[in-house]
């Protein structure tokens, strides 16, 4: 039985999210997304309006779960009873930095390993912030959301 | 006939920026620099000190015109008639980003292509932001910029 | 009038090149595809039988044109009366490799420029050397090649 | 219950590959490691030699197989009921060629996911490749591969 | 006699640039430290405590001094009579960075040469940035910053 | 008193070489230049021209000596009494394949450092394998190397 974490900020979650979110699915018995909050950074959209957005888009997702969670990853993994972490990566840009990350959630907890899930070249192009920036311009990002993202995101930013 | 848009914030323009005008111009038949004004970004000159730096560093190119404009790339690419983008590359880290730029350019106007041009080695190391840096620090960037946008730069940094 | 060549080995041609044929020939007024004979170098298919396939399946792009050159590229860009190289990348190593190449063809011929367009995420994956191994293995490799190429390769590495 | 592939060549295996393993043996309820056999290139040990090197030295850990096989990875993927290959990365030009590899596994089957295991840092500069050239001059491996290949190698390689 | 300058903002210093520090201060006959003073971003620690921070964790390597500067390394290399600039590196986006910034510092004055060290794998995932995210997560940092360094950091990000 | 070893195969030696052969010249008191004959691999010049014409090519700088050893990099460093290994890099690959190499010279010699000199960007695109290529195909090289290499190099490739 493997339980894997997708821990992220997910303001708001894309479809290049759903796809790693869908795939880990697959390869893992349980998946949690965890929408980790950083009161350092401001943030669009709350946690709990996070959280219910993923709940709602995968909820055909039977082994799918949702939580917020304030306090570090590392410590996150050992309350769930993870077996890993999974993240998404399009290029070598990404994967530098998520190697620095996974290397700080290893070395505060021993027991923490990370595993990157090459992202659908698909939604390559893909990120919460370019997308945030493309509805301010008035832009539409219709399939690159999921729909009820689509309209809350269009009120949020009008 | 190929017409082909340079977009970017050129805030201001430097002789990097020159150089890819300057090919591009070679390359194509026409060519027009866009000033993209983002609002939701602080700028040090405004839109059309921008555009009269630029109009006057390139006015011996024939073939290049400069505007400025609110509202999306792919937009603008249509309304301007173009049939290509294009954006100056230094390395692999630019050419992600530019990779992720062009990716939602395309997905927002089917049109759109973007070629990138290779950044002159010479030139490798020059940015706007770096440039304004030096200039707060009282360096000198003599050669790195046209002469108009040095002596503009002195006065607005001083 | 813009005159863009697209040299490569094309050892053979992939849906990966015909998708950069396609959007060069869109861009550009004029494109010749240039089979690059090496002699240093074995090959699968000899330089006329990979100008007859490229031919064969460009034939509805009215604008490109195809030949084989042994030399320099950076004479053939003379000869041919270029204004632009162009090439495809994929990813910063592309990069890495193809600013070298270009960086030598401008020492070469100082009137040479190099564009790359940015590859089309589905044929990310593709290239000739990849292809024909999976062909050597038995695999099956439709939909990544133009099925004239697909059926000459399966007969030429039974 | 995830089943998961390592496929190499690991000619022969070194600590950063058993590093691999390990971790993967950890996260995944079943792990079977898979010598892949390529006609193409010649190896230093057979097949069998490689297998039984693997199978030795991962002997503590019960839910690690081994064996070799001919053909393409994504056909071994459905004969196997795997739910996931495994690869180890150590930079972002590993990422590249893997994420190239990925891509086509996944086009000849989609059933295919892929994920990618960060190498542990102090491993990174482990490789087949470099260590048997280190061999060949007369180097000290002692410490980059198990004991047991250690032995072998130098025999073989003297 | 060759003398090197390590010049960074050091917020705080962490094992990954003690560990420069050292190695630098092996190949080199004489080290500088240079706190440099950049008036446009806000700091942790004020200059004076970044100093007696270094000088305290480096008090046993007798060629290394430490000092805070303000304006131009470019600068500071010639008053400091240095022979060599020295960075640390971890990965392709670092070198990328770290290549502009000598670039412009050997534009600025052409006496300038800088060396980069590559960073041992074991800080590989270290950076200051990392580290207070870290400490104000209530993580705990022990061994990836000298001890001094631990016990102010704390009470200063309480 | 510091010394510098560079180590390569210089097969020949270009102007990029030489640069970084000045460049650490003036950084380090002594510089050794050690042509590293690898057996495994062939060679156009034999390892004594090779130090003929570095030698011919350095004879004004007179810190800088030359000479061609067989055997491990790691091993040279002790016999040479040498300060630290010096290596050119150019862009993120080339880091990635230097970040190897000189982890495991470090590995196998726990005295080992290495340091990188960033090339200069005048000489990016430059390399003996390319150089020789270009000179095949019939191609000036003027500029690219010293004028003794050049001449010999097309009596050799004719």
């Amino acid at each position: 039985m493997t339980k894997a974490l997708y821990v992220g900020s997910f303001d708001p979650i894309t479809n290049g999210h759903l796809d790693i979110i869908k795939r880990a699915a697959k390869i893992f018995d349980e998946l949690t997304v965890v929408v980790a909050i950083n009161t350092n950074k401001s943030a669009l959209f709350t946690p709990q309006e996070r959280v219910n957005l993923i709940t709602q888009v995968t909820r055909d997702l039977e082994n799918v779960a949702c939580k917020s969670v304030t306090g570090l990853t590392a410590e996150t993994f050992t309350q769930e009873k993870a077996d890993v972490l999974v993240r998404g990566v399009r290029n070598g840009e990404d994967l530098n930095f998520e190697i620095q990350v996974a290397g700080m959630n290893q070395y505060l907890n021993q027991e923490v390993e990370t595993v990157f899930i090459p992202a659908n070249s698909k939604w390559e192009f893909t990120s919460s912030s370019l997308i945030k920036e493309v509805v301010k311009m008035g832009g539409s990002i219709k399939g690159l959301v999921p729909e009820t993202v689509e309209v809350l995101l269009k009120s949020r930013l009008k």
